[in-house]
């Protein structure tokens, strides 16, 4: 087929997305129509002309992936689905309802989405993951994504430029729709697409400048891009918001506003309904390039090798368990943020360079690619140092909305780190990992429990996170233990005791020094190694709380607020018991690991006077 | 004073900064001296020729300032400090002590930092809030940066390079340090400082590429940069990372590694005094250019003029106020990233425009700006969704160790939001702030609270977070109520109540309709509206708690985990007494306000049955 003969066709599906997301926003009383008729063009040629996929098979792994960046255009994603019979007309109007799963924003609840958005610049950076899985598996499908100008204002662009540009990401084609305005005013660069180019252009990106608006130009710029190699392209379309309703065209003021029922509503339809044409040939996605392959790899896995005695600091551990993982299973990545040499991901790179992805200093991108890894079925192993991961915040959270299989690790929490000082010291990524209600978090305390949780994470569905330490810790568990997630292990037990003592990481060292110290003065405690924060066992919490004079004290090497204090307070509150909490509780300062658990109060000196401290 | 004839004093001073360095990080145990040395050229210009600064004076408002954005440099800085005779030499050896403040990354515990860095691409947003104050002022002081070439990964870099160019910021000046090496490998361009320059022409900066270890180039690019007119100025400056240091210079694998005492160290400093020259003239840095100004104003503040019963925001209330304190107090600034007509700060910017700075939508440039605002005597109010403050949370983090004055404001918060979905609506940005121990949390319910509580928290010395909502509450407070801060307000009480709820925010008023409903039938209830999260009023709480048969209920539109059930919690422990949590337990879809408040178990409906369930 000509492209000449399409484009009346094309034309008409554009003009029939505006209808589309016209109505369904005019439906459900809210929603960016105006966002909407933006991108028309760019999507009626994406989904009918270049795209090549399969409408009714969205599990097929070679079909092109769509990534909408700007979130809040999902009703032209939806009309696009509509339009291409992936749901009907009536599901449309379903749209931001409770029992649809059409919401406000895109979310995988649906099945040809692969990661929420609705976080601006989010998009862009799970679109490299995606394009880097297609070399992952083998397969030809192209990456598209979809920005809104406002959104190149966010840092996250500027980092997937970087990636992209430097792993030659030829699958990857993003459009940017330069509509020229924000919610609240023009954007920065408003209609300037040199300022746009420009920049792409200095990341070394393929960049082609188009009117958005111009069929045969928007599918000549994606056939340019599709015909680039060794480069990603940047398609940098001018648009105009609101385009084809004469009264909102280009008008501020009417960002994220639906239209009125009644006149308002009934004149934007039929001024769309007037820009219909007459079509020779009709318009459907070309089917995907499918690539016959065989099925990832999985050996069995390598035993781990500590002994008891060894000592060995869990991020050490952290990087040789997935290097070893990373041997028994193809679809285990790892991502680094150049500081593979601290958190010991250069074991993983060292092994399996081809599946070791190197995003320099750039935590949002690193999360985000790993997002789009995962989506498209990698189990993706970013890390970092823990306290950087709040980089990467925005990112984590909305991971959890996509309920993504991404696997963070985050390496030097707390003051144990020492001397580098508190910009370097993780004393809140517990808060920020446990508040994410489907992340599993996981803090192991000696090298076996680490190697095994990240054995248990990576089978595991869903997003999980492990927290591990800078000093090294003697090993404390054989080959033989288990390390159920939602699990812990009584360390120190007996009938005398008088209060259960919950650490996990560095502070069960402390903890069982503050065993061994009391019990030299005829006083025994239960000591706990609370691996696994979320899920809790609250059962054998509460069990050993009601067996220990129901008096519990938690220690952690993190801030008193979201961290094992308050998880485990959450735990036994049911049974009516409150838990007794060291943490630290002022911002660090520089020091030795010695002195800092010390001065911070969760030292085993501190577990010691806590427990002498109320009766015991 | 030519130029030239202070550059062999200059290139003494550079040599005594690497020396410095390297026996401070030896006598440490840790640190980076490699890093230090490729700066030691650009130290020394900045530090003793172009900067104009009274050494024995950091508080001169009109001295020129300085922030290390590559923050493990520290060791360098401090050797300028020691070189200007700020610290002693003696001072300069306690680097990393725990009875030092000179710390492994340089904080504000010392007096000539503004604001504390180590986390990467910080340094050069806290420096636009520095530049921009220097407009607030009306002073000549203009603004250095330091940033390490890896950190140019950072988005948040780039978010900077916009809002510098945007601001026509022409008195900054950053300067890339391109050592070529990162802490795990080469960095992504290596010593293309092409690509660098490339990159920051296309972002609108005057860009100047030298030889950073070429004194002369190095001092005419600061001229070149200091008579850029209309537009901030980056200067590339190649360098060799352990310059000056044969066996290290340009080596991989010395990042973070101090010099083993013994041969190592002894070899390294004989190399260095072998390059001290002879010197003609001294060099010191020129005296600030002061500015006589007249203190900012302050005038008294208008009343609010909200009546019982009005229905209105808390995120309007928040405008409002800002607004309103920004006419009393010259100091007020406001910050958006285009939400402005959502958050109300539009209220602001339409009655003090100068004092209003737009981001767009780069969240962590706009925390960034606000710390450096702050850290030199503005009131910033930077505010988005609370959802995309989790964008910032790395900045919130620093701004915390910092310890700088900013008032953080987020609005949408919770599944309140309704139809828009989950990707807007903030559900951990109170586990997010609590998880600072420094930081004050308040959460209003009404439109006279928020706007009490804005005036306390711009009045508190210290970082601050409000959280506001988007739904119209009617408001409940007259205007003779007062708000301190820890506080709380029993809104409902009497004798028989048989269990304490506790709300903040929309959930408030889901607890007076419990209140009302359960009263019909005979049951009473004490409602707390806990307005300050962080400090937190445990006394009263605990007061209730055993006047309400010890039965504590609190209620959220957060997750379940750090937010205000773990705040209670925490609060009530000591007592002995345990908290029953209504909060959002999944993660939550599109949806009425009123669907999904009583869909997640947060509405009236719920707290009744919490109450009656419990045998009351």
């Amino acid at each position: 087929m000509q492209p000449s003969s399409r484009v009346p066709a094309l034309k008409n599906i554009a003009t029939r997305l505006r209808i589309g997301s016209v109505r369904s926003t005019t439906e459900a009383g809210s929603g960016h129509p105006t966002s909407c008729c933006s991108a028309a063009e760019l999507m009626a040629a994406l989904f009918f002309a270049e795209m090549r996929y399969d409408p009714h098979h969205p599990d097929n792994p070679d079909n092109d992936r769509f990534v909408l960046s700007k979130g809040h255009a999902a009703p032209v994603l939806y009309a696009a689905w509509a339009e291409a019979g992936i749901i009907t007309r009536d599901d449309e109007l379903t749209l931001r309802r409770f029992d649809s799963n059409l919401e406000g924003h895109p979310t995988p609840r649906l099945p040809w989405v692969d990661v929420a958005t609705g976080s601006l610049g989010q998009g862009i950076c799970a679109a490299i993951g995606i394009a880097l899985n297609a070399r992952r598996i083998g397969s030809e499908y192209r990456t598209y994504v979809l920005l809104g100008d406002c959104e190149t204002a966010e840092g996250s662009v500027w980092e997937a430029s970087h990636v992209a540009a430097q792993t030659a990401l030829d699958s990857l084609c993003a459009i940017t729709d330069v509509n020229a305005l924000g919610q609240s005013r023009p954007t920065q660069w408003a209609h300037d697409v040199d300022a746009y180019a420009t920049r792409w252009r200095a990341a070394s990106w393929h960049v082609v400048v188009i009117d958005g608006h111009d069929m045969p130009q928007v599918l000549s710029a994606l056939e340019e891009a599709r015909a680039t190699k060794g480069r990603p392209t940047m398609i940098v379309a001018g648009t105009i918001k609101g385009k084809g309703i004469s009264f909102v065209e280009g008008k501020n003021g009417w960002h994220g506003r639906a239209f009125k029922k009644g006149e308002e509503f009934d004149r934007a339809i039929a001024e769309l309904e007037g820009q219909l044409v007459p079509e020779n040939e009709p318009a459907s996605p070309p089917p995907p390039r499918v690539v016959s392959r065989t099925p990832a790899k999985r050996s069995p896995l390598a035993p781990p090798t500590y002994a008891r005695g060894d000592s060995v600091a869990t991020r050490e551990a952290f990087g040789a368990a997935i290097a070893r993982l990373g041997a028994a299973d193809e679809r285990i990545i790892a991502l680094d943020a150049d500081v593979g040499n601290s958190t010991f991901s250069e074991k993983f790179e060292h092994e399996h360079p081809k599946r070791f992805y190197e995003c320099f200093i750039a935590e949002q991108v690193m999360i985000g690619a790993a997002m789009g890894l995962a989506a498209r079925g990698a189990i993706p192993f970013p890390s970092t140092f823990a306290a950087f991961l709040s980089r990467a915040a925005d990112f984590i959270r909305m991971a959890a909305i996509s309920n993504v299989n991404i696997k963070v690790a985050g390496s030097h929490a707390g003051v144990s780190i020492g001397e580098d000082g508190p910009s370097q010291m993780a004393l809140e990524d517990l808060a920020m990992m446990r508040a994410q209600p489907n992340m599993t978090v996981l803090y192991p305390c000696d090298a076996m429990s680490a190697d095994r949780l990240v054995e248990a994470m990576a089978s595991h569905q869903g997003p999980a996170y492990m927290r591990t330490s800078r000093p090294k810790t003697p090993v404390i568990y054989g080959a033989d233990e288990t390390f159920p997630i939602g699990g812990l292990k009584v360390l120190r037990q007996g009938a005398a005791d008088v209060a259960t003592v919950v650490g996990a990481g560095v502070t069960v060292f402390e903890a069982l020094k503050a065993h061994d110290e009391l019990s030299k003065r005829g006083v025994n405690i239960r000591v706990i190694d609370l691996y696994s924060l979320q899920p809790i066992d609250h059962v054998t919490l509460a069990r050993c709380a009601r067996e220990t004079r129901r008096r519990v004290i938690t220690v952690e090497d993190h801030y008193a607020a979201g961290g094992i204090g308050d998880a485990v307070a959450s735990a036994v509150a049911a049974d009516g018991i409150t838990v007794q909490r060291l943490a630290v509780r002022e911002i660090p300062r520089s020091g030795t690991p010695e002195q800092l658990l010390d001065h911070y109060g969760i030292s085993s000196r501190h577990i010691v006077a806590a427990v002498l401290g109320d009766g015991a």
